[in-house]
């Protein structure tokens, strides 16, 4: 059901987004659909962290420079798919118009913060970085360059790009920025 | 007549802008601003350039600290106010709907740089960071964790938030990250 819910959301949009087109595209009934899930914009919301989760797997390569290197470039890499793109824009249409989209936006980045947090404690008991760590600062610092490249400055992301967020969130929590 | 500009869009919105009301705002006849703006596009892009240049003043503190700190804090009260948001709503407009804003954004953030420029080169002189410090990736760095806030994480965003950036982009900055 959450496959389909992205698919949904790629080919038409969020405004036109209904669970009916979910459900025949799934080949059930749609009062099958809202037995778990009381409306569309919680089904919205699962899909998304659902599809976000499978997409951008969190690594584990016994070194924190690596692991960050490699969450970045997944990032990158999820960012300029297709699907990628679908999900951004249904994640950033405007407050104004949907009330809905930035509670999925938080509700997906708490789902990463947390994915993440094992990442920060393996590193901190390594010794790599100060224990008492803040991971969620961490991952911020992490993705925020990316993201800035992406929404703002509309400049293409790339592994460069990744390795150089890593550089930075590295450096940062070394210095003790996020303890 | 940027004014008139940035007061059309926040109170109608990109979509329905039309050069026909700025000129009435304004008292001219559209012919007078289509003399100066080609299109209504350009018009945007300079009106929005001019606000945020006259919002986020560059500070001459004496030192890089401060003048991040300084710039920073500009930022966010800025995002905190009334024309901030209009303006960055326009910004962020979905780049599929609106061809132009992605270009004014893009404007926009060079202008930016640019007007940043000194504040690096004075701080080099001053052998606060290295020599060759690279001023629009320090620029970047110090706005990333700012805008992440507001677009992806949807967090509140002040003094503290201001003052973190800062500090991130300094000590990236005398690691000799942006050289």
């Amino acid at each position: 059901m959450l496959a389909a819910t992205v698919d949904e959301l790629s080919e038409r949009g969020y405004a036109a987004f209904t669970v009916d087109n979910v459900a025949q595209r799934a080949g059930v009934h749609k009062t099958t659909v809202y037995r778990r899930w009381p409306d569309r914009d919680s089904l919205i919301t699962d899909a998304l962290a659902d599809s976000v989760a499978a997409e951008i797997p969190m690594p584990d390569t016994g070194s924190i420079e690596d692991d960050l290197r490699a969450l970045a470039r997944s990032l990158v890499a999820w960012i300029n798919s297709p699907s990628g793109r679908a999900v951004l824009a249904v994640m950033l249409s405007p407050a104004a118009d949907l009330p809905s989209p930035p509670d999925a936006t938080r509700h997906v980045f708490r789902d990463r913060i947390r994915r993440a947090l094992p990442i920060v404690t393996r590193a901190a008991t390594r010794g790599e970085i100060p224990s008492g760590t803040d991971p969620a600062e961490l991952v911020k610092t992490l993705v925020a360059p990316i993201y800035l490249r992406v929404l703002i400055t509309r400049e293409p992301v790339n592994d460069e790009t990744a390795d150089a967020a890593a550089t930075l969130a590295i450096t940062a929590a070394r210095a003790g920025l996020f303890t």
